[in-house]
């Protein structure tokens, strides 16, 4: 494989990763919100996600030109060779961390796929196109329930505030840029992710300041995630239940 | 197969399985316990019952006869297929919840392997008879430990209560009789489930007293597990991790 259509390739697994990782965990709600429309909401919210990692590793499949499919990169790939960001993979923990989490991942997509729809590649553009209308309303909604429980009542404040803490050591990830991302912006293919951050962190800090949260000033990040250096080890124990049925049945169709 | 050969390995697998479960449940302690010297003895509890598994689960893999091996009772069977007690794969909760449902299982295994040493069945009566003298060590720790927490602070005993209400609705199951049963004490194999509920009591009732706990005296047992009729959500859960290895590289050998 050409360097360039390698790197293509790891611009995509990136992104198509964060969707389906993010997907699946958002999926677990299933059945478990605290109110029936939440929990319609949520499972919406899974089946755009694991929409856009269709498109993502459709993509990437067909770069990769080995003959595989989106289903074979989502569900016989192992934990080191899943490409998303850590925030991704981290366990729900409670509705409100649930939703601060998927209010950060939205805030980052909406100024991603704001970039790519004016990618040089064209199928790149045209899945951002997709994607981008279903982010621009999941950031409505995660942004309106972040403020709702940041500024609700002094349970959910507390909640929200301790959310806030755990997560935001994992925000940092997604704009940190190495080889494969100045690849992709001299190609004029996706924007370098740090040029995103100065948008997302407007963004945020609006909905923020709404909530009444208070946002961490700790410059320390994790990461390793979207590199493939290392991750959590809940994304192991999380692809293994999402994985069960093509491991247990290989091949199987219906 | 003939109808008792066909009896004989459900009981073997319901009482490989049990151990089996329980063992990958302890050893999800591994590296969490409160201090290092439970640490060890939980993993040395869940290397205990998985020895025992490979004993029971060999034998019945010798029992039917198609070649198949213990390892791919363990690590090829869906959760549909597992015949152990809802008890032992429920979630592990906190540590006092893990210990309980150790003791309560250990009180079990007592009574059980004592009257399995007799068995007619030279097998089963030399498996239980290697693992008796590792139940009789769990049990006198479990139920120190059982003792240690429920009569100790205020919020030890709280949790140890709480424990035993949520776990005591799951005990019943191990004293059900069905028609493997009949065929197993009649065949002097094993004996009745419900002839072993009596010493149970007896111990339990003294532990609990000791350790200040109130028996709740609700009669409602869940069950399904032993039989296949129905396990918990749990089972699947946790077998998609346990044979995660097994199911992504089949055949491997080290």
């Amino acid at each position: 494989m050409a360097a360039d259509t390698e790197k293509l390739l790891q611009f995509l697994l990136r992104t198509g990763d964060n969707t389906l990782v993010l997907s699946h965990r958002v999926s677990e709600w299933c059945g478990h919100s605290p109110i029936l429309e939440e929990d319609i909401a949520l499972a919406n919210t899974a089946l755009d996600l694991i929409g856009q990692a269709q498109m993502w590793l459709g993509y990437a499949a067909q770069v990769q030109g080995d003959g595989k499919s989106a289903d074979d990169l989502a569900f016989l790939r192992d934990a080191w060779d899943f490409r998303n960001v850590l925030l991704c993979e981290l366990p729900n923990g409670d509705f409100g961390r649930t939703l601060l989490r998927q209010f950060l991942f939205d805030a980052y997509q909406s100024v991603l796929m704001g970039r790519l729809i004016k990618s040089s590649d064209e199928t790149v553009a045209g899945i951002a196109a997709k994607a981008s209308k279903e982010v621009a309303y999941h950031v409505e909604r995660s942004a309106d329930t972040v403020v709702g429980l940041g500024d609700g009542t002094a349970e959910s404040h507390k909640r929200m505030q301790a959310a806030l803490d755990y997560l935001w050591p994992y925000v940092g990830e997604m704009f940190e840029s190495d080889a494969v991302d100045t690849a992709m912006a001299e190609a004029g293919i996706a924007p370098d992710p740090a040029s995103l951050r100065a948008d997302f962190d407007a963004l945020v800090g609006r909905v923020l300041a709404e909530a009444t949260l208070t946002r961490p000033d700790s410059p320390f990040t994790h990461k390793g995630g979207r590199t493939g250096r290392m991750h959590t080890e809940h994304l192991g124990h999380m692809l293994a239940n999402m994985q069960w049925l093509q491991r247990a049945y290989p091949g199987c169709e219906w």
